[in-house]
């Protein structure tokens, strides 16, 4: 075999995405330097962050170039290495894009526990299980007794983010896109109460719903999605209640449906004395260590739970990309590659 | 003499505050009850907060009834006492609302040093001033070699931030209404710059000047207007900015000058790693000690100055206090009582 597939940025979106900005190619595998490896991908993960890097406005992150590789982060095995301490056979976790091939130094890739499944590397014990443990813990500061609110429930940062908050003592109020999410939230995942979003076209119909769910107040919005939920959400909000803002996928989506205006936000953060906190799980690295230190060992003992959503094919990478980010997935998105 | 004077408020306010939501009225002079003391008033404090009780939608404290006294800080002396450790003569801060005498319990009325100018207790080293010390140093987390942006700046809250992060070793700008309150902010205070923001309809423009006073992009915005302000300085916000929300005085003056939409500045939040946090003075009374410990020497010994501007006169109140909302006032703003 001497070449790889990948999939490109074909062009921008306009508003909505769509598989016309996508394009499969093949292109010449690459070989490894020194101190490289080649890796085999097996799972791609497919994360809401990388709709930002199809946009060319200004981001934490650089775009993808039109005619490049998306990015995004794989589980694989090394087919050929130059690399000291990495052998063909080992199950590694690298930044690939979305590709079926991938070189990278070995400082950029991790070896995995053999004990998990590999794929929980993409998700629960991944960048989206730890930005849900780091944001909660680190700026939400939740103490027992107190209700936190999280979108996206069972999603595997929403879903990590409650089973966190029940396990120290919180009450959990989820949202999530339909009923049967929601009772995944609830039967899976251990949320107190689950609001479908879509049955609230409205924030003010969710703002009732949610008033009824979280009857003390809310003290922890876990924010990951914006628009609608966070219009409804912020007069619930508790005196010295905190945000952790990780991301705000409702505005890519579209969904300008009546988002509070800003004097009434930025004053409502002064009068209830808010603490709204933006993070990027890539400036927490230095406590992945601790974090799968904890964790770890619960997604092993089934403690915590999680959901993927497996489509097959590197194909098919642009569809499962385009119905997470209408909500058509549960749980953590994963490409299956052969 | 067995009556006093006090300004109620007469009617809400509609949009912009008129002297017609205002009426002076003889009462009769209380008694102190057991515990009580009553006190002349000779100084009475005009804040920007006050703005706030006049209207009667949601804050953090309730608004004025229509036909009580407006509620103020004021300092005067006992002039009858039945409280332990007062006697009359001795000089007392505390809320006596906007009225030439008052009656408090003890416990509601601090005596004042002798060896400070007793107006000092109700700006520099009173509310405004413990505003600004407070939330520079407990949010805004001050490091050498930053670069600082406060509104208001010739103002008892702005001039205390600017003075105080310049003798932090931060670069400080400020934002100013006029020339000659920009001159006072160099001069007076040692701004390292201040810009006129009557100088700048747009946001836009204001930018464009607060981007050649902060060349190495702004740390921390110390909020205490919103509005053009805050529009300005978000896009030259640098990552792991810190904005401290005391006030947003811009908005009750209807500044509704295109204020930045609200999923913009979320995404800001998020892509910056900015942390904002709303605080009210009220909530950090136990630091008041330390505040005092620290500032009272400085001013005392003219390393930390401030301005005041005096209005003669109980019946000139409601006048000040519009002034002081358009603008018109430099430095701390108080009402003179024979």
């Amino acid at each position: 075999m001497t070449s790889m597939r990948r999939i490109v940025l074909a062009s921008r979106p306009e508003a909505e995405p769509g598989p016309e900005n996508f394009r499969l190619e093949e292109a010449p595998l690459p070989e490894p330097a020194e101190g490289e490896a080649l890796v085999r991908v097996r799972w791609l993960s497919l994360d809401p962050y990388m709709r930002g890097r199809m946009s060319a406005g200004p981001s934490y992150a650089a775009p993808v170039g039109i005619g490049e590789t998306m990015t995004g982060q794989g589980v694989g095995e090394v087919i050929a290495s130059r690399a000291e301490g990495l052998a063909a056979g080992d199950t590694v976790l690298g930044s690939f894009g979305w590709a079926d091939h991938g070189c990278a130094p070995a400082r950029e890739l991790r070896k995995l526990d053999a004990r998990l499944p590999p794929a929980t590397a993409l998700g629960v014990l991944g960048m989206p299980g730890f930005t849900g443990w780091v944001g909660l813990t680190e700026h939400g500061r939740p103490q027992p007794g107190e209700t936190l609110v999280v979108a996206a429930a069972t999603g595997p940062v929403g879903s990590m983010v409650g089973q966190l908050a029940k396990a120290l003592g919180l009450r959990a109020v989820g949202i999530a896109g339909g009923e049967e999410k929601c009772r995944l939230a609830t039967e899976t995942f251990g949320f107190d109460a689950c609001l479908d979003h879509r049955a609230h076209a409205e924030a003010r119909s969710l703002r009732r719903a949610l008033a009824e769910a979280a009857p003390d107040g809310i003290d922890i919005y876990f924010e990951n999605v914006g628009g609608k939920v966070l219009e409804a959400v912020i007069p619930l909000m508790n005196d010295f209640g905190r945000i952790p803002l990780c991301g705000t996928i409702a505005w890519y989506s579209g969904d300008e449906g009546g988002p509070d205006r800003l004097p009434t936000l930025w004053r409502s953060v002064l009068v209830k004395r808010l603490s709204v906190r933006g993070f990027i799980v890539t400036d927490h690295w230095d406590r992945i260590g601790d974090f799968l230190a904890e964790v770890a060992p619960k997604v092993a003992s089934g403690e915590i739970r999680y959901l993927e959503d497996v489509t097959e094919g590197l194909e098919n990478a642009p569809d499962a990309f385009l119905k997470m980010l209408g909500g058509g997935n549960t749980g953590k998105t994963l490409v299956k590659l052969p």
